[in-house]
């Protein structure tokens, strides 16, 4: 359940109920796909780095360990040791992203395995039941995932496919929650928005998928090719056509700058690889913008990276340690720098919930709009 | 200072008094090679891994980031937040293994960088001051370390300058132990037994160095290239020569069988890669034998890596977890079966303790001997 606390303009704090806890929104998703953060960050460490939701990826997770595994093992919760709300995609996005050999049908998907290669087919009903089987809080319908820019008519026909495809995975799911031995029987299930960046098309199916009434509604689609400029404007035009009582889910997004964009235009959570990918890369992300930890300038560094920051790194170790270990290629590196982001992440929504609360988000937002995204 | 509490046979009992901080002996030093566990470990959560002393290694922060760095960074205490004993070794060790185009004279070691080529020369001298920059608790004695088989007479030559280079070494470290800006006052400085595997060899050197009432002695030159038979005939050979009042460090060893066999023969300091480095590569040691992570009969597994171990990762995360991260290439992996490894060697270490302080140590032996290098 969506309790919507609170406005200012679009923007929105609100807090999502789950069998798993409550998440308060905005919120931002943080990254496990194999059941682990990448850098070497476990699930009780993201206890102490404010964490709120895990997202895992389906499509790894079938691949190996394989769901069936992860079911008599428990469950992803019991698996990784993470026991708050856990979101999984639908496996659609890797499916369109990272396997080969495709041939989509009314019926699913048939690709190859980038690990293997071996034939594998995934349609709405495999899609729900390997989530059932991995025991998410919240799972995501199946969809077609079109980069931009896309054709018209193929962008069109591929959302009322989706549209189709999720009213599969409704079913589904609620075939799932009934069963006796299902994992999580309160599963929640969230639609996702396409319709690349054709505002008749976003429209249309937004329209389409709020009469199933969903426990959410994602935005996919975006951050695949367009500018942020056409994101921005695609959000803007299907946001009045999204429910004020469901929570919006803007997928695979993204800088602080865009989150505080999308938050402002009623966004209500978001995921992205970007803290923990730039992390391992030696980017760190500050309250006065981001610092590449290669940079010869903190061989004597004794400040931590981020003065402003209190999480478990910035309270412990310098720059200038950092940097050698980024030098040397030690492992410790990336976790330092992993940890420091995604707590910052996770502080960055915090913070913008207090100046919600405050009702002075837009304050907030034009603080640091132009301070966030710097190089420093 | 030393003190010896009690022995049982040749075993020993006892403490470690230093400026850092009371080792209780036989104890284990954890290997932090460029100032950090390898598999992404830090000081702090080596507090939670029941470790006495960190082991750095000269010739790496020698090279990277360059110890004047490190002293200018307050040491290496401050740099890498382990506030308890510190040992640095005297980089011989990595200029005979690890260097190339070496260059030996009676000055020192010419040697190019195995990072950039460069040339760069150390004697006692060079060891001592780079030592003392670093700021660690306890310095070693600039040694060559000879591989076995070694010829005789190359080996009493090289045997008979390392202790020259010692008593340079004990004159340097007196000399920058009384300078004023110094980081540590009492830095403290073992010699080091060579010898290769001649018994009159061994005896000569260690008579020499015992003269000198240095704070500890170390074995070097064994575990490179000689049977582990060799290695225990070697210690009963120079044992007795020891000084009863004074820390005995076997250098580089070794596998709990080694470490049992070694203990039991009057040796106080151990220090290995072992445990962090067959980590990395999926072997978990524990009281019943070492498992390879990567076997795939641990798919299902819910047991944790060792039933009968307390350490943070054995209290959360299963196997069958642990098994799916190393398949799956993430860095969690090692980093989870690295802290339990340093675990399981400081348990061992502190059971040993616990033994001799019962006066069962040789039932202790026995109980373990046959079980603890077994393959599971």
């Amino acid at each position: 359940m969506f309790n919507l606390i609170k406005t200012e303009g679009a923007a929105r704090r609100g807090e999502l109920i789950t069998p798993h806890g409550t998440v308060q929104t905005p919120a931002f998703m943080n990254v496990a796909t194999d059941g682990a953060i990448k850098g070497g960050v476990s699930a009780l460490d993201l206890k102490k780095l404010k964490c709120q939701v895990q997202l895992c990826n389906t499509y790894h997770l079938h691949l190996r360990p394989g769901d069936e595994n992860v079911r008599r093992l428990g469950g992803l919760h019991k698996f990784t040791r993470w026991d708050g709300p856990i979101l999984t995609d639908s496996g659609g996005f890797q499916v369109f992203s990272l396997a080969k050999l495709r041939n989509i049908t009314e019926e699913g998907v048939t690709f190859a395995s980038h690990i293997d290669g071996h034939k594998i087919f995934m349609g709405p009903e495999e899609s729900m039941r390997i989530q059932s089987n991995l025991g998410s809080t919240i799972a995501m319908a199946f969809d077609e995932c079109v980069k931009n820019p896309a054709e018209y008519d193929y962008a069109r026909a591929s959302c009322e496919r989706t549209v189709r495809w999720l009213c599969r995975s409704k079913a589904e799911m609620d075939r799932l929650n009934s069963l006796p031995d299902t994992l999580n029987r309160h599963q929640m299930l969230f639609g996702i928005n396409q319709g690349s960046t054709f505002e008749d098309l976003r429209i249309a199916c937004m329209r389409e998928i709020r009469k199933l009434d969903l426990d959410g509604y994602a935005i996919g689609g975006l951050a695949v090719g367009e500018s942020a400029e056409c994101m921005y404007h695609i959000i803007e035009t299907v946001e009045p056509e999204m429910p004020k009582d469901k929570p919006r889910y803007l997928m695979g997004v993204g800088m602080p700058v865009n989150i505080l964009e999308c938050v402002k235009r009623g966004v209500d959570m978001f995921d992205c690889v970007l803290p923990t990918r730039n992390a391992r890369h030696g980017h760190a992300f500050t309250w006065s913008g981001c610092r590449n930890l290669f940079n010869a300038k903190y061989v004597l560094d004794e400040l931590p990276l981020d003065t402003e920051c209190d999480c478990p790194v910035c309270r412990n170790f310098s720059r200038a340690y950092i940097h050698h270990l980024f030098k040397s290629g030690e492992i410790l590196a990336m976790r330092l720098c992993v940890m420091h982001n995604i707590y910052f992440y996770n502080t960055l929504f915090e913070r913008i919930r207090d100046s919600l609360d405050k009702g002075c988000f837009s304050e907030f937002f034009n603080r640091y709009i132009d301070v966030i995204g710097k190089r420093i």
